[in-house]
């Protein structure tokens, strides 16, 4: 394997570019794992009191990786290295940073600091800053902006949290559609404040409604007198400054979006969102599902142990409450069991399959609908499949357990009423799976959130109704 | 709310780019979902053998949305839509199919409609159509590429499967460093085969290598005469056509690049990826995640039912494996719990909840290690965090199965007995979640794939045996 260019002591590296890498490590195996050596250099330089040094190092960084050193570091570290350097780093930095750290940090931060942090960012950012600021501090804030900066965030501050309008960037290049490349160009060489990236000329109509999008590449590869209407794209999408971000991520996705405008009640165009701003939410998005289904709330992994607690707990306690309802069922066969003690012993086997079963189901079922694969056109057939797999693989495994209990056991007879019990209750885990979060999705809860515990309820109180109830009228 | 802009009946939609949204819902509560009436319709239609009428409801519809459509019907009506109508349906299709579907759709088209569909697609489609076929069929496909197109696939086949080379666009604009923005322009204009979206123009010096980046926006916003040297980007990143496909969604994600210059093993620039591939990869990434944690291998929704126990049932005989495990642990206690019935009724309610409080653990570390914000900076803190945490949940859970148990039944110790046997197991839970999947990434084993059965085994284990063991000591 040749060596990686973006490590720092590779001779044929990207040459100027590699001043991103620096940081990073020197061998491929660990990937981009922030350096640990590194880390712990800047840390040593801030504990000693070394500034140039401590701040020489993080500036190598790009701001993305200096806020992932500061959400990494212990919690005093973090305020000493703030305290310390906060005048010599990127104010990137605040934006990159997780929502935890980032309050963390605004708060240790000198006013002065943050009220020239927020002049030098894009409003967007702006938005992403002071959004959970105490109202006072966050007027205080936004008094430092010019005033058509200030109108800009408000105005996004006005549309609702995780909205398209939340998310948009308010500087954007539009143009008629009658201008020539030329006109455009020209306009473009004597603008000074323009947006910091942009990918495409939004192409409007007199009452600021957007007829067409022009990609940058498109102009540049055109002579001047063309004129946009001519070159514009028919087949560009409009975002709505009120759609919910989920909405926004899966257009880019699904369309392969670069930028798209944000109109808002009246069709006119108020705002950008660009693609990279849509992957983060994609990210986010598809995080959030993973933890929901695991019963874990919004928390981070700088959190400490109370935050921790706080936050899992509460999912821990609904599940007792289903563990108890479980053991209610099983109390009522305690008689059979005093009788058959191997009841006892597997009882949990079944359950436990069931639960197995039951979480692939349900995870694939809230992921297709998370992706809008799962919709009215294949519903149906869906609740089938997984059925009928639920079904075969409750086959397969009762014809396991049931030949090792017959092994295992001599009543021959017990055998049989655990594959039976295994078969129903992993049927039981595939109709579960599938359609409590269908059902859910249907009355406007996310599945991700509410099924789990369902389905395990479901499995659990199915799988040792099934097995003792059919144990005691078949064994005694 | 203001009505949404994209719908068809709105009569303030954006004018002509409303064409993208005809197909798509009326109301704004089925947001994305693709029209049930629509896919009905076309369905119809091709039954009616009404070619004219199917086709042009397709039409109507984006490339994206009629893979949807072909994703979601039954494998007959696929199999009719594509015969019926291929010729005129945008070839674009097959690159948006989900990879069984695309297989399916391959095996079904006319040699003729492949190799057209071959000759209009990105040289990074091309690769995406045609790895996966049979070696003659894809050396047939590739002789109708002409000779330049067929040696950019050839070479970015050669790279390793779920590369940075498989993913590139071989096409992409390059220029010295002493050309001027005029030339450039210049350049681009004469070029009647520029790639079809590029976002900047590569700085390169003689042998390939790149040494700038410069965004089109900046092209476009300098007067004729600056050089390319001045404006180039010295930040840009550059990716190795060896680096794992995991490693270019990170690089995207982390420092918001929109597209960033592949390099091979001499530092040559050979193609580019653009921030939509990153975007769909960064995606399937954590839908692996997801699905790897649930025990769900590559599965698609569009699978049929052998093919969704296929994928399904190897997991769950491991977990069998598990749960027998956890039974052989219960049946050393038989004595005792025939003793005592109340232990078997109480039992898995410790086996359970340390099952859901090492889960949310796990689910935490898995998801940290493949965003890389887990790292030895930070271990000893996350992995001492996950035991306090477990030790508060287990007091806290232990404190109120204690009183339910002790109100419950006569026997006072056995309060103090489950009680006991909670805090042990979640702590345990917490411990197992976190270690386990740090050990197995250690060892380059994905720790979302072999995590979960090991972390159950650990708390069934552990809790039957410390709640049926403490029991058998103190009770009997």
């Amino acid at each position: 394997m040749p060596a990686a260019p973006n490590n720092s002591d590779d001779p044929i590296g990207p040459g100027p570019g590699s001043a991103l890498a620096e940081g990073r490590p020197a061998s491929r195996e660990d990937g981009y794992v922030l350096d640990r050596d590194l880390v712990a250099k800047v840390c040593d330089a801030v504990e000693a009191g070394d500034e140039a040094d401590a701040l020489a190092r993080l500036q190598e960084l790009h701001a993305a990786d200096i806020a992932d050193l500061l959400e990494q570091v212990a919690p005093e570290r973090r305020a000493a290295i703030v305290r310390l350097l906060w005048g010599g780093i990127d104010n990137e930095v605040l934006v990159e940073l997780d929502e935890g750290i980032r309050d963390e940090v605004l708060a240790i931060l000198h006013p002065a600091d943050l009220t020239e942090a927020v002049r030098e960012l894009d409003t967007d950012d702006v938005v992403y800053l002071v959004e959970d600021l105490e109202d006072d501090r966050k007027k205080a804030v936004l008094e430092t902006l010019d005033p058509a900066d200030r109108a800009a965030v408000n105005r996004s501050l006005k549309y609702p949290e995780d909205s398209a309008g939340r998310i948009m960037q308010t500087g954007f290049v539009k143009a008629p559609p009658f201008w020539t490349v030329g006109q455009t160009i020209d306009m473009l060489r004597a603008d000074d404040d323009l947006p910091r990236q942009f990918y495409s000329v939004i192409v409007v109509d007199p009452a600021l409604r957007p007829v067409g999008v022009v990609p940058l590449s498109v102009i540049l590869g055109n002579p001047r007198p063309v004129v946009l209407e001519s070159l514009m794209s028919k087949d560009f999408h409009t975002l709505c400054a009120v759609d919910p971000r989920e909405d926004v991520a899966y257009a880019f996705n699904q369309y392969h979006l670069v930028s798209a405008p944000v109109v808002d009640g009246d069709g006119r165009v108020v705002g950008v969102i660009t693609i990279d701003d849509a992957m983060e939410i994609l990210e986010e998005e598809a995080e959030e599902d993973i933890r929901r289904l695991a019963g874990v709330g919004g928390e981070e992994l700088s959190d400490n142990v109370r935050a921790t607690v706080r936050a899992r707990f509460p999912w821990l306690l609904v599940n007792l409450a289903t563990a108890v309802l479980a053991s209610v069922v099983i109390a009522q066969f305690d008689a059979a069991m005093r009788q058959i003690i191997a009841l006892a012993v597997l009882m949990p086997i079944v359950a436990s399959m069931g639960g197995n079963a039951g979480t692939q189901t349900l995870t694939v079922a809230v992921r297709a609908l998370a992706t809008r694969d799962l919709t009215p056109t294949n519903a149906l057939r869906v609740v089938w499949r997984e059925t009928a797999a639920g079904f075969v693989n409750g086959l397969l495994l009762a014809a396991l357990i049931g030949a090792m209990t017959w092994l295992w056991y001599d009543r021959d007879v017990l055998g049989g009423v655990i594959a039976l019990a295994m078969i129903v209750n992993v049927v039981a885990a595939g109709m579960a799976g599938i359609l409590i979060p269908m059902g859910f999705d249907r009355l406007g809860i996310d599945p991700a959130l509410a099924s789990g515990t369902l389905v395990t309820t479901v499995t659990d109180v199915v799988g040792f109704f099934a097995f003792l109830g059919l144990a005691a009228v078949v064994l005694l």
